[in-house]
C-alpha cells in the first residue's frame, strides 16, 4: 500500500497533527511523520517531495500556520496530490495559513482542509488511496457508519432528555 | 480509467467551471459535467454522490459560490475525494463561499481549492488518479515541465527588456 | 399549535442550543429537540425536513458551526420557515459559520440570527406562530414589556448610583 | 390573508429591493411598498411598526446599507416577525450591513438573509404566512418544483453539449 | 457648562463604560450616566435624544456591542454631537459594533473612537465642550502635558535599564 | 465664528472631499482647505495643528486613505477636535484607513465618520459649532426637517407607484 | 555599489513591478529584473537567492500575488535583507498575499511593504543600500524634498482654488 | 558598526520587544531602546528620526498596537530604513496594527513584519547592516544554521517516536 506523509513545520505542532497520525494508524495505513520547515529547512522540502512519489507516498500532509508555505513548497516539487493543514497557531487564529495555504496559482493544486483539520486530512489521504485499495473504502465505509451511529445515539439522548 | 465528475450548482457558473473540464480532456481522463444544487435539488446531489463510487469515479469537483454547501453535500453521501471550488460570485468576492467550503467538520472532509481555481481542482484530480495510473503520473510530469518552461520563457524575455 | 423543531449538529451544541428550548418552554411552545448533523446523517436531515411540515412543524431551528450547512439542508426540503443560529465555535469565531447560513442562494431562504443567538432564534419562532396565535401575540407583547423593565431598572439603579 | 411591509431606507434602494415585491405579487400576497429611514424619519419608523400588527401586516422586510438600523428600529416597536435584507451598497460591500442587521441582541431578533437577497425575504415571508394559508403552502411546493425544474433543464443542457 | 450624557446598551457594559465618566469627572464636567437601549427602550432613547439639546447637554456617548444602533438611535434624534464606543462583547471582538457605529448614512453624524474607547469617548465631549470653555481647554492642555510626562518617565526607565 | 480646517492628505482626494466644503458653506461656517500629508509634510502638519485653535479653528477634518495617519498626526499636537474621514481610495477599499484611523491609543481621540463620509464630517463640525452659535443650531434643525421631507417624498411617490 | 533584483512570479505582474524598476533607475541603483516562481520555478527561486549576495545584490524584491509564497522562498535560501510586494490581483484584492507575505516564522524575516507597494519596495532598497553609499543618501534627501514640495504645490493651488 | 533604534509606543509593550533586544544583544549589535508615542510625543519621534542617521543609527525598530502609527511618524522624518512591528494587543488581535504599519503610501516606506514578530524585526536590522559589516554576514549564516539544526533534530525525534 502507498505511504502516506506527515509534515508540520515545527514539532510544537504535534499536538494538533497527531489527529492525523491516530487517524491513518485506524485505517492500518502506513505512515512517515516529519518536521520539516519550509523556510528553515528548504532544501529538505525540496528533497523529500522530488523523492516522495518514488520513494512510496502516495500523498503528503502539511501543516503549517502563520505565512504557512509548508504545502506550496511541497507541492512546487511533485505532483503527488498535496493536503493541507492550516494552522490556527497565530495573532490572527489561521486566517493567514488558510489563505497561504488554498490561493494558490494556477499549476500547483493544494487540496486544503478546515483550519486545525488534522484528522480530516488524514481522511481525505485514506479517500485518495481507497480508489486502488478496495479494502480502504470498505473500512471508511465503516467508518462513516460508524460516524452515523455516533449522531444517532446522541440524538437519541436528547430526545430523551427533552 | 476512473472517471471525474464536474458539478456545478448553476450553468451560469460554466465560465469559470470550463477550465476544469478542458485540463481534464487535455489529460485524456474521461468526465461528466453536471449542474446539480445542494439546495435546489438535494435529491439529485445525494443519488449522484451516493452512486458515484460504483458509478466509476475517482473524484467529485464541486464548484458553488455564496453559502457554498455543493462539496459539503456531495461528501456527505460519499467516501471518494471530494474537491471544492469556492466560486467568487457574491457580494463578498468568494470568502463566504471559502469558508462554506472549507471549514467542514471533523469526519467530512471536503479538498478545497483556490477562489475560482477550477484547473487546479482538474489537476488535483488527475494527482489523484495518477497514484493507479502510470501514464497520468508521466503526463502530469511533462505539464509541470510545459509550465517551468513557460516561467523561464518569460524570465528570458523580461531580463532581456530590461 | 404548530410544534417547533431545534436541530443542533452535535450534542457539544447544547450548552448554546438549550437557551432555545428554555425560551420555548417560557411561551408554551411545545418543540422537539434533536441533533442531526447535514454532513454526518444527511438522510436523517432530509427526512426529518421533508416530513416536518405534516408532522406539525411550523418552524425548524437549526444551529450549526464552522461551514454551517445544516440550516440550508434543512431548507431544501422543506417550505417551512428555516431559522439558522450561527455557532461561534471555530478557529474563526463563528464568521464562516454566519456566512456560511446567511448567504443562502435565491430560492432557499434561510432566516439568521445572530453568532450563538439561540434565545432569538426561538422568539424568532414565537412570533411566527403568533399571527395564527392571539395567545402568544399577547405573551410576546408581556415578554418585551418585561424587557423594557429590565432595562428601566437597570437605568434607575445606575441613575441612582451615578 | 396578512400583509407584507417591504420597507426600504432610500429610494435608490429600489432596484435591488423590487426583486422582493416582484415575488410577493406572483404568490398573490398583498404587499406595501414604503420608504421610511431608521436615522432619517425614526419617527415614521416607530408608528409604522407600533401599528402593523393591528394593521394587518404578517410580516415586514426591511432593506438597508451600511450601518443597516432599519431592521432592528423596526423590530424595536413591534412584535411581528422583522426580515432583514443588508445591502450591498457601501465600501465595505455590505459586510457592514449584513452585521449591522444580524448580530442583535437578546430579545429583540431580526431574520437576516444573504446580502440583497430581495427575493428569498419575500419567499420567507411568504413561508411565514403559508403556516396559516395552505394555499401559499401548495404555491411555495410548486414553486420548488419549479426551481428544481429549471436546475434539470440546466442539468440537460450541460450533459447535452459536454 | 454644558452637561455630557452617557449612554449604555445594558447594565452589564458599565465596566467599560465607567472610563468616561472617571474622565469627565477629572476635567469637571458634570455627566449623567443611564441606561437605554435602542433595541429594548426605543422610546426611552426617542425622548431623551430630543429633549437633549434644551436640558443642556452639550454631547451624548453612546456605548453598544454587535449590532450597535444606540448611537445612531440618537442620533436620529437630535442634532448634538454623538459620539459612538463600539463595544468588544461579541464573537466578533467588536468589529460588527464598529461597523454598525460608524457606518452611518449622509446626514446622521456619529463621531466613532475605538474599541472599548471609552476614555477617548469623554476626551472627545471634552474637546468639544472646550471650545466655549476656555477651563477646559485649559485643562485638556494640562493633561496632556501629564500623557508626555509619562511617557517621558517610561522612556527614561526603559533607557536606564536597557 | 469659529472656523473649520478640511485637511485632505493629497490633492486627488478632493474629488470626495469636495462635499466636506460644500456642506460647511451651506450652512455658512467658514473653512479653509489645505492639502497636508502626515507622511510627506509631518512639519506641516504639526505646525498646522499646534496653532489652529489660536488660529481660531474650531474643528479640523482630515480625510486620508491607506495606512490613514493624518488625522491621528493632527491630534497628537492640539487639543481641538479632530474628525477623521477615511478613505477608499486602495486595495482594502477603505478598511485599512478605517482601522488606522478610529482605533487610537488613549489620550488623543480621533471622531472618526464613516468610509468617504465627508459630508457627514462637515455636518458634525457643525454640530459641533453650533453648542455656541445658535444660529447653527437653528440651520441644522432646518437641514433636518428636508432630509425628513426628502425621505417622505420619495416615499410618497414609491407608495403612488407600487 | 551592490545590485538589487527584481523577481516577479509571473510576467503579467509587470504593469505593477515596472514601478520598482523606475525606481531604481532614477537613483543610479543597478538592477536585474526576473520572472521566477516560487512554485512553478522553485530551483530557480531557490539557485537564484543561494547566490546573492556573492553575485552583488543588496536587496531582493519580490512581487506575488494569492499564496504569495516568492519572498518567503527567498528568504529561506539567503540572508540577504528580501522585501515583499503583495499583489492585489485576486479574488480577495491582495488581503491574501499580504498576509501570505509579512506572517513569516520567526528566523525568516521578509520585510513587508504595502499591496502593490511596488515603488516603496524599491525606495526601501535604495535606503539599505543608502547606510553605505553616501551618495544614495543625499538622493535619498533630495527626493524626499521633492515629494515635500509636490504636496506643497498641490495645498497651494488648493488654497487659492478654495 | 551602525546602531539599531527600538521605539515602542508605551512601556507595556516591553514584555514583546525585548526579543528585538535579545536576538540585537546576541549578533553583537549595538541598539538603544526607548519608548516614544507618535500620538503622546510627537516632537520626541520626530526629534529622533531627524537626528537619527547623523547619529549612527542604521535601521529604525518601532513597535505599535491598534492605529499603530510609530513607524509611519518616524518614517516621515528620515530616510534611514524604518522596521515595523504590529502589536497584536488590541481587539482586532493586531490586524489594525498590521494594516496601519504595512499600507503606507507611496514615497515613504516602512518595512512590515509579522504581528508581534519582534526577533525577525532585529534579524531584519542584522541582515541590512550586513550588507557593510562581513563579520555580521557570516553570524547570520551560522545563525540560519542553528536553525536549521534545531529543525533537523526535532525531526529526528518525531521521527524516533512515531
Amino acid at each position: 500500500m502507498l505511504k502516506v506523509a506527515i509534515i508540520m513545520g515545527a514539532d510544537g505542532d504535534l499536538p494538533v497533527v497527531r489527529a492525523a497520525a491516530d487517524t491513518l494508524k485506524s485505517f492500518g495505513v502506513p505512515y512517515e511523520m516529519r518536521v520539516i520547515s519550509a523556510h528553515r529547512t528548504p532544501d529538505a522540502a525540496a528533497d523529500f517531495s522530488r523523492r516522495a512519489r518514488e520513494a512510496g507516498f502516495g500523498a503528503i500532509i502539511c501543516a503549517a500556520g502563520k505565512a504557512a508555505h509548508l504545502a506550496g513548497a511541497m507541492a512546487a516539487n511533485t505532483t503527488l496530490p498535496i493536503i493541507g493543514i492550516p494552522l490556527k497557531a497565530s495573532a490572527l487564529d489561521g486566517l493567514d495559513a488558510l489563505l497561504a495555504t488554498v490561493q494558490m496559482p494556477t499549476g500547483i493544486p493544494v487540496a486544503t482542509v478546515a483550519i486545525d483539520g488534522a484528522a480530516n486530512a488524514a481522511l481525505l489521504a485514506v479517500q485518495i488511496l481507497s480508489l486502488s485499495e478496495p479494502e480502504l473504502a470498505r473500512k471508511l465505509a465503516e467508518h462513516r457508519d460508524r460516524i452515523v451511529e455516533d449522531v444517532r445515539a446522541a440524538d437519541e439522548k436528547i430526545r430523551a432528555e427533552s
